[in-house]
């Protein structure tokens, strides 16, 4: 089943090495191996290399229900990253014919692997009017009996929407007569005391990593959080596309997830301070403008002028080395992707290039 | 898209811990991260966690295009074990409606993947009267323009069938005119010069692994080589479905192949003292019978004597800790997995209590 292009990550692996300064990654700078053993002295070389637990390490299970309201250790499973966390939740529950919702812009994935599943999807806007929250009326127009699933990214990539307990409860009420699932991709959740669709409806599917808010990605460790009967289905079907994540991994996202508060804190403080960055740059600088998001690493930035963003975002880069993700890439122009994890000093020098370039191209 | 259980999976992640003479593993005693720096020291905690080379570090794919006759590094990618390797290429290349050829008894994952995407599926029997191999002329009989793969496992698991290069030839001569893909799981290969489909036809596709042949299961690296289209194509769901594999295991996956020699020099050891082990048991044991394979890590064994093999393993395992997977977790009774790369005292052990346990039962 031929897939199209996934265009955020081709134009990732394709530009991301020419970047000088990255303003549109989602994730802080990489720990190292030893930077994660220095918050506690472990040895890693005595592990065995065999499959280890099946569905994850039981105490690893443990800490990850932690992070959540409600659960037990048969609530969660194992996998590489939130991307396979994903795969697997859309691959084992959707079937041809099938209803989907979802938010535009989002994350590809959550389109093209339901439409290649043989699955109608219907899409509902984000509105950029109103903190970039879709409306409630949207969903109920497009919910019946042959809603399968609505499919969120909370908080959102690339627009930072944060949908409350609030939203997502009166969410959940409208899909439980029909029993549509509600799939929540967590990944930017942690931060704060954001909610999970899992705590809150007994038919949501939250799925995470610690790529993002413990700047992990390389450890390809993510997990998902749903009821016995999901979690049962899915570990059916781990068994024909993963096994296991091994046990060099799950022992050190064990650890990470022991020191997650001095992680977290560490991008908290980051972001804390990108933030207020971009909103200094901000007050001299009015061909830009972003809604700064309440949690995750992620803005969309709007540009008031009349470029497409692709050609604003290669022209960029091969001028001055500023590299953002074109809002082509979600289907959504005028707009980049703004990351707000990355080292201050770079984001600060990149918004000052940035404002130069756009004195000379735009004016 | 739901999938039965994956029985030989479900068996071994039920029973596996139970055994005390475990006689059906498919590999040898996996090695510790300390083992393999112990053929070479190397500073692993200094490696940044970050998603590393998208499709696979440089170096490691000129290492793994050295396995093989042809090829470039643009015919390799890389992947979190043989399993999703195949899981990528079925899912990347298989369409509802087209047709499969699958050899029978084999891995389950050949008949359920393509099932669950809504293949046709052919089955050709493995024929144990003649060392089981298939008979060319049931694929011919099977193939046409509908055709779109043939899907092998080389040598095979359970029954340790290997093709060989005229074998193999001769195949994928008949698939030619209909451009039928020959994919070959080879996951059980390196033990000697087994041929890789790769090397013998243009739209030959080959996975593997380091999880048998080089005992380290745990490690989750796998590959798939093939022509740059058919790569191509599987790059461009990885971005869907995995990403990476993350610098670690690409930088463990290098260090093992680098040492690649000594690592099957010990697993060849094994299976040689292994197999003169079973031969000399079975000269005084005619209740079971077994065609010892020229190559790979497991035998399907045959027994004389009616009882269904769930219920023989089943009641072996409860009495004597003898383990073994069943015949009917691939749909063949009569026969369990033997597995040649235990440790040979194990091995010895258990096929002597095997004996007395077949006297009591059996007589």
């Amino acid at each position: 089943m031929r897939l199209p292009d996934f265009k955020v990550e081709q134009w990732m692996n394709v530009y991301e090495g020419q970047a000088v300064y990255n303003l549109t990654d989602t994730c802080a700078k990489a720990l190292t191996v030893q930077e994660l053993l220095d918050l506690e002295p472990m040895d890693l070389n005595h592990i065995r290399l065999d499959y280890g637990e099946i569905t994850g390490d039981r105490e690893l299970k443990k800490r990850i229900v932690e992070l959540y309201k409600t659960g037990s250790i048969d609530t969660v499973t194992t996998c590489h990253g939130c991307l396979e966390a994903n795969d697997l939740v859309m691959n084992t529950l959707l079937e041809p014919g099938d209803e989907v919702i979802i938010c535009q812009p989002s994350y590809q994935q959550f389109e093209d692997i339901p439409k290649s599943l043989g699955c109608i999807v219907h899409k509902v806007e984000l509105d950029e009017s109103n903190h970039w929250l879709p409306k409630l009326e949207d969903f109920k127009k497009y919910l019946g009996p042959k809603t399968k699933m609505i499919i969120l990214n909370n908080p959102n990539n690339p627009t930072g929407t944060l949908l409350d307990e609030a939203y997502l409860t009166a969410l959940a009420a409208l899909c439980r007569p029909f029993g549509t699932y509600i799939f929540c991709d967590e990944v930017y959740r942690g931060f704060s005391d954001e909610p999970s669709i899992s705590d809150l409806y007994e038919n949501g599917i939250s799925t995470s990593s610690l790529s993002k808010v413990y700047a992990l990605a390389g450890l390809r460790f993510g997990w998902i959080k749903a009821n016995t009967d999901v979690i049962h289905a899915i570990n059916v079907r781990r068994d024909y596309t993963m096994i296991s994540t091994g046990p060099w991994i799950d022992a050190l996202a064990d650890l990470a997830l022991r020191h997650r508060e001095e992680l977290v804190q560490r991008n908290i403080e980051l972001i804390h301070k990108n933030k207020a960055a971009v909103r200094s740059w901000l007050e001299t600088e009015s061909r830009y403008s972003v809604e700064l998001p309440a949690s995750g690493t992620v803005a969309f930035m709007k540009y008031h002028f009349d470029l497409p963003s692709e050609t604003l975002a290669k022209q960029l880069l091969a001028d001055t080395g500023v590299f953002f993700v074109p809002g082509s890439c979600f289907d959504h122009e005028y707009h980049v992707r703004l990351g707000l994890a990355q080292d201050p000093k770079i984001l600060k020098q990149g918004l000052s290039v940035l404002s130069d370039w756009t004195n000379r191209h735009v004016g």
